[in-house]
């Protein structure tokens, strides 16, 4: 317990209340690992003599960590430190090449600026090149979206509304869409009715819109590390700054590096922004019992969650995974999703339940562009009221498992020794660490002359030296010509690249 | 010449270059009318003499006050007030009931907070109320719009190219739609490529935009007075503070009062917002010679100008008018619009020519929405691109001013004795200045009860008092119906309101 008292202030300091720095210390020791998952913490009483506070001060000391979901009370035996399903347990290793994180997960990377949004807008003008192989931006491939239903949909209800389907429609939106969204809601655990729903122009428009519901510019958004890059850039554009909080490829977010984030920026972060299942780019999802411990967190912290779950509807396990909203008992989950990925990118269908910033939310909504396009939100509502959404998800959950395996597989066996590949439950993007020696900048630019574009790795972090040997791959188009574009890639990594873009010669 | 001089600071006086305040304070004396319009100003020795100041320091002023349109040079003959179409020569006046402002026109209002967003939120949900006679929110009679075609256009589009017309389009937007756009400029007076345009989810995310790209949060905004309460609701959203500028029913923008608004902030004002044609509300439309005094004005104040010619293809004029953006030559005009009111605003289709201020309105666009609804705009650009749209435009001119007139000849028959209208030149808005002893809000609730839906004055400005008495109504749904209504109105009118909502017994 010397650990403990050491470094502790005397009672009476006055930076924070005592049970709160009583509160820190501890956090920090279990962050660090000095009581690891399912351990036991020190008495309340043997607390209270070694740190020469009151009795009630651990008690409220142990309780605010107890909110925060970091450690739990056992009956008649004290408190113990909440075991969080452990990466490996879950599943067994995938051997050779699986992901393991070369980044610590133990703490925050400190705010910093992003680099020019040039290289994120190249990739997306990319993605509308036709001959470019799309490996780069997480666009879905065309082919698995229900284009000719959808469209015939949205064709029908223009011609049976000619009128209603062009009229302006205002915040919170389209109602009979709002009720399918609430009731598909149920398979991920969330019971809202369609009035905590508000239609928007995508899932990033969502987000775009619980951003400013909740912060105000120069204030910190903790956010998972790496992460897609539309959305750093929309938070540096809003004015505010990022704290980037370490992944783990499998379970996300690391609450240990969370918690130390929100320690060591007392009340400057104003929001956390999770994409909780089958996160861009690692393809992590947190885990049932962790989505729980970060609501809980965020809430004693009283910091909103702004929870992306864009990818969901694509997992590749039996069962769509519940999202963290579940777990929100006071309306702190600002949930954001569209139809972009499944239905229709084109469309601009998405949706937030914006918790208890219902009505922050639609009033920006309004001022922003007045409301989400009609005729778009009708099509999409009677697509999914005619109950084929759930036969098409079915049917493109396997296929993408099936791209993102193959894959994999392809990347691990094409790709030098010491590359390392994601293997997500979920989505269909790949997470590849190349040897340090691949500069995956200069990777990118080799595989534009081969007619393929990729997403290097710098792009999804204001740190991006430390992913500068990584890419992200969209197994989406996985076909033989992405095989053999793999194959070229693979040659391209083997030979030291220059950033200036020539392959030296070997 | 003694106002002049007298309180002119003493040479050196260091607040602010010694020319920029002889040039203020000779603009004060036009402005307040010291010197009228066609009147010469004092020679450059004259005043030299006077004001104890250098000649070249009156030259120098006399060139700002030349570039602000505010003087002109005479070659041998000195420099005169500019004259401005006054407006009561370009029309003859409409006799009794003509609109006049009851406001003063020389000179800004002070920064105000907006009231609540609710009662604007009210007319938006007023607007799609089927039960309610729409003489509320200023949407166009769907009766008015191309429906069928533009729909079968969108139908067609969708069939015919499925997977592009449903993917993902990015800034700068549809080639196709900004090559129709700019086609479609050169009746505005405008030469511009497809490349200088960018779509956007109407012309309101337009304004939005940029707005972001030239302001920041704390910055004032020059508005005209009355203003569409959207605009101003979404201003404040934003965090900026509107300076509003007065307008007159017929020319718009007093130049007068934005010219002693930008001397009393100077270098606060970041924007100067103007619906330069058939504004809304009181379906002003600035003259060509003040659209291009206020554009050189504004660049030599450095100040950029936001345009919205949302109303301009409805004239119902001979020839559609020019814009301001006609005049810039520097790429300070921000030229927003939509198809909103002219095709189906439910489509949520719009555009900006940001001039200098492109590659930020994209990527704010970007980090917005990622991009316009694809399917939407690739419709409308088929709809212009098959030549009927010039056709439509003629039908609904016609029918908007014959009903816009026969509104407004019924307003001055139906309401109270002392009730003036305004007269507008296009659009499909009528302004209505009641008797003083008329509560607008107060008969706002009461129209409801009839079934009408109005937009009371004190919507339109941070400064709600002196609209007390106003309303705008909106012509598009002129009919038999709303001609009763109208009637109704005027009797509740007669008899005093009491803001509670039952009007007094007789």
């Amino acid at each position: 317990m010397t650990a403990v008292a050491a470094s502790m202030p005397t009672a009476g300091a006055d930076d924070g209340l005592l049970y709160e720095q009583v509160a820190a210390r501890v956090g920090r020791l279990i962050a660090e690992g000095a009581f690891g998952p399912g351990e036991r913490v020190p008495s309340v009483r043997r607390l209270s003599r070694e740190m020469r506070v009151s009795v009630s001060t651990v008690v409220e000391a142990y309780r605010r960590l107890e909110n925060q979901g970091r450690i739990e009370a056992r009956p008649q035996s004290g408190y113990y430190v909440r075991k969080l399903s452990p990466s490996a347990a879950r599943r067994p290793a995938s051997g050779d090449g699986a992901l393991t994180p070369d980044w610590p997960l133990s703490a925050p990377l400190p705010p910093a600026a992003l680099g020019s949004p040039e290289m994120a807008l190249r990739l997306m003008r990319d993605s509308s090149d036709p001959r470019l192989l799309q490996l780069g931006a997480a666009i879905p491939n065309p082919e698995l979206l229900p284009l000719e239903r959808l469209h015939r949909t949205l064709a029908r209800v223009i011609r049976e509304s000619p009128t209603e389907s062009a009229a302006y429609d205002i915040p919170p939106g389209y109602a009979p869409l709002r009720a399918q969204i609430a009731k598909r809601l149920v398979s991920s655990g969330v019971t809202l009715g369609p009035d905590e729903i508000v239609t928007t122009c995508g899932a990033h428009e969502a987000i775009y819109l619980c951003l400013r519901a909740v912060c105000r510019p120069g204030d910190l958004v903790a956010v998972e590390s790496p992460f897609f890059y539309g959305i750093l850039h929309m938070i540096e554009g809003l004015g505010l700054r990022t704290v980037e909080i370490p992944a783990h490829p499998r379970d996300g977010i690391s609450l240990e590096a969370l918690t130390l984030a929100l320690e060591r920026h007392p009340g400057e972060i104003k929001a956390c922004l999770v994409i909780s299942n089958y996160n861009n780019p690692l393809g992590s999802r947190v885990p049932e019992d962790r989505k729980k411990a970060l609501v809980d967190m965020l809430e004693a912290a009283n910091v909103p969650l702004i929870e992306d779950d864009l990818y969901g509807d694509l997992t590749h396990e039996e069962e769509r995974p519940v999202v963290a909203k579940k777990f929100d008992r006071t309306g702190n989950v600002l949930l954001c999703s569209s139809f972009s990925k499944c239905l229709a990118p084109g469309y601009r269908v998405g949706w937030v339940a914006p918790g208890r910033w219902r009505a922050q939310v639609e009033r920006l909504k309004m001022t922003t562009n007045v409301g989400t396009p009609t005729p778009n939100q009708w099509a999409v509502a009677e697509y999914l009221a005619d109950g084929g959404y759930d036969r098409h998800l079915r049917r493109i959950r396997r296929e993408y498992a099936r791209r993102t395996r193959a894959m994999g597989r392809a990347v691990r066996a094409l790709f030098p020794a010491g590359t390392r590949v994601s293997d997500p439950l979920g989505g269909y993007v790949l997470w590849v660490q190349m040897p340090e020696s691949v500069d995956a900048l200069a990777l990118y630019e080799q595989a534009l002359k081969i007619g393929v574009t990729i997403a290097p790795g710098p792009l999804f972090s204001a740190h991006p030296a430390k992913l500068s040997h990584c890419a992200r791959l969209n197994a989406a188009f996985w076909s033989p010509r992405a095989e053999e574009a793999l194959e070229g890639l693979g040659r391209l990594c083997e030979r030291p690249i220059s950033r200036g873009g020539a392959a030296r010669p070997d």
